[in-house]
């Protein structure tokens, strides 16, 4: 048994209780989880940004959370990573492991239009715009279930990301 | 940047987030981290049944949390194991490792009286009543704050720890 799994758990459990909590209010769910993640990614961006130097340019610095970070946090690199250069940046990975794991846990397929699925990417979400926010760049982050993985979206906009 | 950050950052956000959301009502905060833990304690007991032998005693049982599983949990084994032989517990961890890492990342000092801090061990008491209760010991567990650790006290009961 490893540190891993009592994550996996930790995250499944508070994403099934907020799920019961709020059975008909996903959004509700969804915000609680996103706000426990955006928590979460500040807190951990403040201590890699005493460990690493800092990444000044926007470009780089989303290059960095797909790459290091999210080997880190999700246990692989990106599949995908795609930008207009005008501020919004489009990550794909195809295989997902928060949402995986929990699907698969819990005993439950992949169907990217059930609602309830929001919920397992919901905290993920949060830590990305808590990341990304601690390190200078506040943003909107979207994200959607394709086939087996998540394509996540983030808009870095300095009004909208803020607190 | 290790898995164990990524669990300890997961739970201090948890805690933070029951605390803000129920800042007059300790009580009702601290069930909810408790039911959280029991889930997880639930859940891993579950794998864990898988990877090791039945513990079918219940003073060999405790032995197992106290010293293979502590471990795993809270990176030490208890100082103390003590019981009344007729079915309760009393273990104590005289550095309790998530209570002080809540602390000293929210930079706050132990302060035992401090009803707040009874929700930075809520979770971990659920986790072992759910442990326990899936390994076919039903339990009530209470713990207070001594010095820098916790003891935790174990009452196994077919009755009261049913969920």
């Amino acid at each position: 048994m490893v540190d891993e799994t009592l994550f996996d758990y930790l995250h499944m459990s508070i994403v099934e209780h907020y799920n019961n909590e709020n059975e008909s209010d996903v959004e509700t769910a969804s915000a609680y989880l996103s706000q426990i993640g955006y928590r979460v990614g500040y807190s951990l961006s403040e201590r890699l940004s005493k460990d690493n130097a800092r990444y000044r340019d926007e470009l780089d610095t989303v290059k960095y959370l797909c790459k290091e970070l999210w080997i880190c946090l999700f246990k692989r690199q990106v599949d995908n990573l795609r930008t207009n250069h005008q501020g919004v940046y489009v990550i794909h990975d195809g295989r997902f492991r928060l949402l995986q794991q929990t699907l698969t846990t819990m005993n439950k397929p992949i169907d990217s239009n059930n609602r309830l699925h929001t919920l397992y990417i919901a905290y993920s979400n949060g830590l990305l715009r808590g990341i990304l926010t601690n390190m200078g760049y506040p943003c909107r982050v979207t994200a959607e279930i394709v086939d087996f993985g998540v394509r996540f979206q983030i808009e870095v906009n300095p009004v909208v990301g803020q607190k």
